[in-house]
């Protein structure tokens, strides 16, 4: 089959990579489209010590088995579903987890993948294959909510909107809450501003005034921006890792009490209900599509600086 | 009267330094007995950029109006009770105040301090003046019960058994946990045994267990080994602020998904009922005692490695 591959040093275009086969309880899913992450682009250049096939946005169909023939999307972490963690209803946090795309299986950019059939989630005839890509990542933001409380009551900032900024806003603006996006580019404002989301400049939000302060930026200056503009005893959340080990300012978190929150991998299900129902535009987002013997050229273009997401169609 | 003062430069007797007149609504208190807190180890250091009588962990009688002749403890923030902070509930954290003995307001190194009236707790009589210098650290300790619930299902873990690690540890045992503290000096294991909680050699324990990791040790490395000890979803709660900027693993956090929780000033009727039924041992943790003349002596063991608290003796 074709894929995208890495073998710790470059990024190449394999016309005949081994097909998968498929381990007991897994099916064999024939990728239709898939998306590229900024986690991806980190890989390449070394995060997680990764080798082989990249990819863990994906919409695909099953081939052969029960589920032969469904469109689904599919959650990006094997677990192990015996450990305590497992047990404990946290699968995403298994210790003996791998994950596709990331940590030792083979990912999405590629004509097949493999993925335990408790990981698939069947797509509605209502989400296209190019939306259904999206399901991760917007499951990601979901997770937010599902970590920290956030109340209709509550104002709310958000810094970062990049490509995970933009869809984590939209769903923490369905709270009804009193959000405001910091934006420093005019797409990202247009955007917003075309969703009816209110956006601020940076530095003009008073200080000390946010019940919650969501980081997407993943810099050591978006948490400080954060400690400035959360209230005492109000809430920091992390959608998003860090280069390297940042320095943060934890006495000014310890003097204003400030809970600092974080989340991962999210809910597919509610991923696709909202975009089932049409409430998170994600068509919007998408800035290129590349065919996959183009993914070099695409992996060039999503690392530009202001490129939203950068699609791969594989099959129709 | 009598005082120990810090001009930002240095620290002195002053056997002739002008008595507080109370304001209205503020009480005149004798200081009894104060303690010294590794807080005015750091303001004479240059912390806060405090100028005058350090201290605010005292006990006293007042002198004068409606509380005449009681014995009290007094809470160290001066909240203005106005602002939307105060009025909220949260008058530790108001941005107008001023703090005993740490910003702006003369402490209880002195034979007398001014507080309002509204920040003076009675004292029982169970409760001696010595042991009622540690009111104000203990309440400390008792925060970290308001602002992190810890379940008697709990492992907990905590570092850093300095003088707040040992208050605390004694706070967080009465909830029932697992907890185990981490110690490195033979004197906090004999004092912890004696209270019939558990102990730990560092790096004895099981990495990604703990529910809830304590970090009272306010260094970076105390940072990294609560992310080592606490489990995926777990509570790191920061119980002692920092030097400078620390560097922390925010993407160790993020893809655990742990929960950084902190907490400073407490509630002081729950620490002098805790006192007064005598179930916090804050005797065996006096460890020098000195007139207030010779409070320059008694700040060079206090900043002595392994000293714990040290009394001034003011009145009897």
């Amino acid at each position: 089959m074709r894929a995208l591959s890495f073998d710790g040093t470059r990024l190449r275009f394999d016309p005949a990579y081994p097909d998968p086969a498929p381990p007991p309880g897994h099916a064999l899913v024939r990728v239709t489209k898939a998306g590229i992450c900024n986690t991806d682009l980190e890989l390449v250049k070394g995060y997680m010590g990764f080798r082989g096939v990249l990819g863990h946005e994906f919409a695909g169909v099953v081939e052969g088995g029960d589920w032969d023939g469904r469109r689904v999307a599919g959650e990006i972490n094997l677990a192990c579903g015996q450990c305590p963690t497992c047990l404990g209803g946290m699968p995403t946090q298994c210790p003996n987890r791998t994950t596709l795309g990331i940590d030792r299986h083979d990912g999405a950019f590629a004509d097949y993948l493999t993925l335990p059939v408790e990981n698939l989630h069947p797509l509605p005839a209502s989400v296209s294959d190019k939306q259904a890509v999206f399901v991760e990542p917007l499951a990601a933001g979901l997770q937010t909510l599902h970590l920290t409380h956030i109340s209709p009551h509550d104002r709310v900032v958000l810094l970062g909107a990049g490509k995970l900024g933009l869809l984590t806003a939209q769903v923490v603006a369905l709270a009804g809450c009193d959000l405001a996006v910091v934006v420093r580019h005019a797409r990202q404002r247009a955007l917003l501003e075309k969703w009816g989301i209110a956006v601020a400049e940076p530095g003009s939000l008073p200080p000390h005034q946010a019940d919650v302060v969501i980081d997407c930026t993943g810099t050591a200056e978006g948490f400080a921006d954060a400690l400035a503009l959360v209230r005492p005893r109000g809430v920091i959340h992390l959608k998003s890792t860090y280069h390297g080990l940042p320095q943060a300012d934890l006495t000014r978190a310890v003097v204003d009490e400030v809970q600092v929150h974080s989340s991962r991998c999210g809910p597919f299900e509610a991923a696709i209900r909202l975009l089932a129902r049409g409430l998170i535009d994600v068509d919007s987002l998408i800035d290129a599509r590349y065919p996959l013997d183009e993914g070099l050229a695409a992996f060039e273009v999503a690392a530009q600086k202001g490129t939203l997401k950068v699609i791969l169609d594989l099959s129709p």
